[in-house]
């Protein structure tokens, strides 16, 4: 029995007891929420232990970091490193894009760090096995989901919503960049060059049948996410948003927990409208957003455009961020630049915290208590509630006031003056 | 004559006539603009030369950056190299807001490295010169406006929206960190002790004679910015808007150009209403915000926090920005936090450009510049468009690729895949 299965009988297990404990709301509803696919809470059969990361409504906001080797670049060991040192940020969820390497190797030894929910992208792997992609055979595309099934993966992203309905779409519209998720690219060119369909379109019950077995979330990908802000909200994103929220359907119906991916480069007044329209037609699945970066030009600070970006897709009801690094559209991120990208991620996940439904208060409490260790100039306190105890503790050391305030204002700090004339008056 | 009267005159000076250039907007549209108080166009008479930078309705976002001393830390040059750092950055202003060492010394010193508009804090100084801050007299309040105005600052910001009726509502809220505006704070605690009126306020018309002599820019200042999100949007803050939107009639009654400062700490869902409340009670004059701030965990990276705000508030009529560094809350920002600062705000900047009305499409042509570019392949075009080419130009060169692509998808681009795929098609 599949976990959303376990949750329409209302059946509490001790990982849903535990999720909720971690979300702060009772198991009760969180089972409620799982069983209408409002909320996915991943975890593959095959692993025994998995922080549980419940990611949808009414839950707090999640954070996924990426991590893998390119074809460029391979080096295991630091792709670990970046699995451990994202987590201790507070990545709520990895997942490995490997493409160069002993996939099969790299994957399991990255698994092997990883505490919260694992993902991959299989047709990667896929595409890599052949010697160019257009050679892939339609088992192929199924075979890498069930060998990562297997291995224990708990969520994986699949470009479902690619099909001839929606490539025509995308043929129609005059886009400047075309497509540039990889997993969308490599089915698209495959799809073009075979002509035939999608195999994870045209055989979705049976890619379904997969999935259950093992009880893998399934995050139906954003194959059609704009590259540039020239391409944000045009028929072809919409036509994949509608094709998606199909393919929730019939996920719910056979019991496989599945999650909705989004774009990509969205201008600041379209993002809201854009995760409204993903919600209607996707009947409130679980939204995954890569950004939206809010423009195209911030190469090197591409942390901050997605920042801002997914703060306001979380006003609106984006669920589940995908960090950003530093390194976006020019290199393979280095272990530092996934740090800065999960904490980027995290700051906007708790901003959207302090007004989410079912979690403001308790996200408030923790604002509550740093303003309190503020207004009593307790440096200590403010550290350890810092998104990021150690770099305030480095700033401020760096340089020392002489009074019990911090080195910006010294003795003119405003909090000191007013609370002693208040006090004196 | 000051030039808002110029304008309402219809005279189009050739400063005028440099910054419509600057904007990609007409002249005479600028003056109307001007004329009613949508915009300011800052510049001491004082000063010789400075460059244009207009802010308000269909202009493009400004940023400003602060520098200046602390008691606890007085490095002169280092206030110069941040301001020539911040104006490399993108600085469309830069404000002294030095409060260690020799002010005037120090002002005109870093006021020789200011090519845009240059702006202080008085009250700091007058703080500064006596033994105590409520030490001062009335006179000094003025003293030191009429120094600065001298020497041809071009903005000040004067916390004159502090009086009786808004200190009564302060006293009656239940803020947690009550005022942490420097000059707020001040000026509050000069008040309390004194039990006199604040100057400013009492004295606004003499200010404005003051500020009126040199041309000087007012911009109203944020005594009442909520220090933390627990104190947001309280009914101190509304009143502060309130009065400043009095104070905004009688600068333009008066000739004086002026434009109004904004809070703060603000949850995300309070960020439009609080802009569209300022502005509505202001008549629509320029906004300068710092921040906000989206949540108060994120010491160390507040830069990001506020650029999330900025964003927010930009969507919702801000016009100026003000930065904020990693060191906000925690020390004197170094040289290299400026520049982080700047760049982040210019994010914000940038994203608001692109979807404000009379920006758009010039702001829009940079990132389809910028993704034409990407399409291409064209490294160096690409790092020339950044916002900042040379990191950009460093992080991709860390890692080259041995495809034409970066070395984050080497050969499995996904922009190259599918251009050859509808190519062979």
């Amino acid at each position: 029995m599949t976990l959303i299965e376990d949750a329409r009988k209302g059946v509490v297990t001790d990982f849903v007891k535990k999720a909720a404990e971690y979300e702060g709301i009772e198991a009760e509803k969180l089972i409620r929420l799982i069983s209408h696919g409002y909320v996915v809470l991943p975890k593959n059969v095959r692993r025994e232990e998995v922080q549980p990361r419940a990611i949808g409504m009414l839950t707090s906001t999640k954070v996924n970091a990426n991590v893998g080797t390119s074809a460029d670049y391979i080096n295991v060991e630091e792709e670990v490193e970046k699995a451990i040192i994202a987590q201790k940020a507070g990545a709520d969820a990895v997942m490995d894009l490997s493409s160069g390497g002993d996939l099969d190797a790299i994957r399991k030894r990255i698994m092997e760090v990883v505490e919260v929910p694992f993902g991959t992208v299989p047709i990667y792997q896929a595409a890599r096995d052949c010697h160019r992609v257009v050679d892939m055979d339609e088992d192929d595309f199924f075979r890498v989901v069930e060998k990562h099934a297997k291995d224990g993966v708990d969520f994986m992203t699949i470009h479902a919503g690619v099909n001839w309905v929606s490539v025509e779409r995308l043929r129609r519209s005059k886009r400047l960049l075309g497509v540039v998720s990889r997993g969308g690219a490599i089915t698209i060119g495959w799809m073009l060059h075979n002509e035939k369909e999608n195999p994870y379109y045209k055989d979705f019950d049976y890619l379904l049948e997969i999935l259950k077995e093992y009880d893998v979330t399934i995050s139906l990908g954003d194959a059609y996410r704009p590259g540039c802000i020239h391409d944000a909200g045009d028929r072809a994103k919409y036509t994949e948003f509608i094709m998606l929220g199909e393919l929730v359907e019939k996920c719910r119906e056979k019991g496989v927990q599945c999650m909705v991916e989004g774009p990509g480069h969205v201008p600041l007044d379209q993002i809201e409208t854009s995760v409204r329209a993903m919600k209607s037609v996707t009947d409130n699945a679980p939204l995954y957003l890569l950004g939206p970066l809010v423009t195209d030009i911030a190469a090197g600070y591409d942390h901050i455009a997605a920042a801002i970006g997914a703060a306001i897709a979380g006003m609106a009801g984006a669920d589940f961020i995908c960090y950003v690094t530093p390194s976006e559209h020019l290199a393979l991120p280095t272990v530092e630049d996934v740090r800065e990208g999960v904490i980027a991620a995290k700051i906007a996940a708790h901003a959207i915290d302090l007004i989410k439904e079912g979690q403001r208060e308790r996200a408030r409490q923790r604002d509550y208590e740093m303003s309190l260790a503020r207004k009593n100039l307790d440096w200590e306190r403010q550290f350890e509630l810092s998104i990021d105890p150690e770099k305030a503790r480095e700033i401020y050391s760096r340089r020392k006031s002489e009074s019990e305030a911090c080195s910006m204002c010294g003795d003119l700090c405003a909090i000191k003056l007013v609370k002693e004339a208040f006090e004196r008056d």
